[in-house]
């Protein structure tokens, strides 16, 4: 995944610690440059932060004066500023990625707007050849009852066929990516137009800078067990690192965001009816059918 | 490039005026629904829109209370606010277009964040069989001189060679994703994993709302004549569309935007020591080669 | 609240219908241009609006493709994309406003920050002479419960001497505001010096301009029972203004955002170990007081 | 400016320098959490940055490939960077600030968006008796030319009346605030309604956290002499401070943006005419007379 010279970048980056005055996680020092791999040429790594959990306490305590102080340990106070949507102290803690993916992945998580990125520019540069090719149990069937989801894993001789395919085509495409602009004798097309012939499972990268509270709103989406499975591993890998950055703020969110619910107005009293006794069916919910499974999910 | 469907649905949408008491924009509403063809098979079309050149001094006006009125005409109230980079009243005029590109195009796109888009979703649906084929004079070799651009157009056997591996992988590479989607016995690939084998030349389409100071932005940048012509074409489109739109805005952005230049520090002092009858160089410049080659292409 | 002037332009504005061919809203057609008084001077108006509920499936179905004509309803849809945070097809819509409202709602108001603003300049021009002094029963004692919220309204003594204060001490600000400005044989502050002596009770007013997703996330802040009243009351106006624009998607937000209820995984946990017969208290919970004081608000 | 308190605790966090990996910048540690004073009782200081002048290189270079190595040093193609607005790298740096400022100062600020801000809640907590009072050089009467600036400095009588008023006011004001507030035997009035009272030059204090090319955007226009003097001196402050942490970017900066010039097309057009020697006036310009001036201004 990593070629020689950036490991050895990496190995210096990592040889030299120096002196700040700025706030220090100790859990994300560890990860820093280092490229954890995801899928089967990608990677995440940090190259930078700021901040840590004191640092959310730290503004939260600008906003609400010397009251705070009182009242709360910093883990107690992090949980209410969850749990009563303050967003803007999350805001205070930045970090930035380095994130090697798969287009048709770099796609969906660009439509996360609030976020700074500069991405490898293939109208400037030459792509590298290196596809996504999904292990055999990442190789789903369309699901049945999803539109957007993924049923069985195929099996056998299917699977050959898909693999054969994602691998023949991958190959002839940057074969003749390379054919187009390479310019022995001939004028080599402009990079700008071969790259059309790539296709969307050839991998990227870019770096990635975002700020905590918009970090969790994408991973909430994203490591959720609807998203894709090729963007929830880099989801759940950004996670970890998160987790190890900021663990007060990180249990937080996995109480109230990850692990939470939704109800709607409707659920509220349905719950309600039910602790008091009554029976509820989904004819007497007031709910589409949808909604009650969704619910009965919650309610268990 | 329309199916018959979907004119029928535009002639019905057009066939219909209502009624309204908000600002309406005459040469705007000529547009409104149809379908502007862009390059192969694209397309831009104007769905909605928000306000007028009324709509931006009027909210100027709030601002800048009585006094505007007596001072300037419309026409001169939009030249000064543009000139002096007064943005707020731009923004509050909207647009909304339902737009058809390349995949390519759609990713140099999205990089302007301050938009709203509903994009096709290929986890969802199946994309159709259409293709980006270059006409004959798009198609150019890699810039010798600058790293992100076209130089001269391909001739010939370079022309045939490459028309003939872009419509070649096109096709193939969608027999594929229909043939890994297909059921008729087989388990049938999911579509969000199908679709990672089509090229970056495959057509889809969004809706993309923006107001009118993000859209002179995202313009300035994509109809220069240092855009890719896939993007620039469209971005030219939309100006046509602007304009008829807004008159007073779009000329004040056609002098100050699109036509201006931009100096700097050094730049402001050559002109002036020029003015002053001084034989100025790009050694006495104190300017890179760079810079000072841009200055000239300014200052003519 | 309005001078005769803005009621002869709001009448004009109101006398004239024109044709479109864009999407209309008949609910809010009638509110345009109106304006609703909210607290003793201020007052909220549409000045536009782009899209209604059908713009939003709309968006929607260019997204989900062909699947989502068959499957629902306008109205189902509405409410399985407000169910599962899909909020771009609400960005589709917009709507500007024209508000007038005391600069300390003013300055709450605005840190949402994605929506367009512009407002009424007191460097450019001079604030009119009007202040926002509560009614008595909006005259409450500091909360001995919440740091930042309300107790009992003040009675009698208590209450006639703060309007007494506010109306003094409002009166003297402004006419030492005009002394300052004045220029009879006297030189006269500048506009933007003397504005720094009036109090945060003055009115200021603007035009804010915001998509119909930012709009609810404000709604459900502002509208909420613990924000602030005397942004509440501008909140709960919009909410009827919206209601009659949109009206689907406000079900929706009503049942989704406004009535319904966010538990925590402990939460969740709480309620299926309840629904079992077990009792739980807040030591049992895994709780802190203040999130067991919250939950059984919510399961009633 | 700074209680015993502040200062010691500005002191503690300098004391004690920890280890990182991240890249540091020596100019911008120097300055870390230092007050530097602003107005009579503000202050600007950095809590926390992010990122340094290669951070923008390096994360250019993620963009553009192998090919930015050779050609250019750091220096070098940082301007390049900001002469073409190519505005992404400049994203990748961050930087956080605590800011002391009068509300109305605050109130001007905030209307840059792309930032996150935490202010002092006047809800939640009581404001301290702290008001902005102008130095006497900066009491200036109403421009006569220019509808939002000012003009010349007041004099005798005339600037000690207008010193009067300001301070008796603010006196005044806070005294009945805390009146107001005040429980000995009364009930107190709510603190967020008794903030309604305080004039809009009594301090405020918030952390603000910004992108580089943002905070560059805000310090355009903030530094300009057009600027309202009492954010200016803001921005002048923090200009010395990005000054120190990324020199770079700072120095480019200036040449392209501080120091440079926007010319219209009508204004390239004269430019060339001028320099072959023609003689052109505002009447054979094709500019307005407010266009010219400004235009005479750049050539000088």
């Amino acid at each position: 995944m990593l070629t020689p010279e950036q490991q050895a970048e990496i190995d210096a980056e990592r040889a030299e610690p120096r002196q700040t005055l700025r706030a220090v996680s100790p859990g994300m020092e560890r990860h820093l440059y280092t490229a954890h791999p995801v899928l089967d040429h990608g990677f995440v790594r940090v190259i930078d932060y700021m901040g840590d959990d004191n640092a959310i306490t730290q503004a939260a305590r600008v906003s609400y004066g010397k009251g705070t102080k009182a009242v709360s340990n910093d883990e107690g106070l992090i949980r209410y500023l969850m749990r009563h949507w303050h967003s803007t102290p999350f805001e205070m803690c930045e970090v930035k990625f380095h994130v090697k993916l798969p287009v048709f992945v770099a796609r969906q998580w660009i439509r996360h707007r609030t976020a700074n990125v500069n991405e490898y520019s293939a109208r400037y540069s030459i792509l590298d050849r290196e596809f996504y090719i999904p292990e055999p149990d990442a190789l789903n069937a369309q699901s049945t009852v999803n539109n957007q989801g993924r049923g069985a894993t195929l099996q056998g001789e299917e699977a050959a066929r898909v693999l054969e395919i994602l691998k023949a085509d991958s190959t002839r495409s940057y074969d003749h990516y390379e054919e187009m602009l390479s310019q022995d004798g001939k004028d080599g097309l402009a990079r700008e137009l071969a790259r059309m012939n790539l296709p969307a499972n050839v991998y990227t990268q870019w770096y990635w800078k975002v700020d905590l509270h918009n970090l969790f709103h994408f991973l909430r989406l994203r490591a959720d067990s609807h998203a894709q499975y090729e963007i929830r591993v880099y989801a759940e890998e950004m996670c970890r690192l998160v987790k190890d950055w900021v663990p007060f703020a990180y249990a937080a969110f996995e109480d109230y965001r990850m692990g939470g619910a939704n109800l709607s107005g409707k659920g509220v009293e349905c719950v309600r009816r039910m602790l008091k006794g009554e029976e509820v069916t989904q004819e007497t919910s007031g709910m589409s059918k949808g909604e009650w499974r969704e619910f009965m999910e919650v309610v268990g």
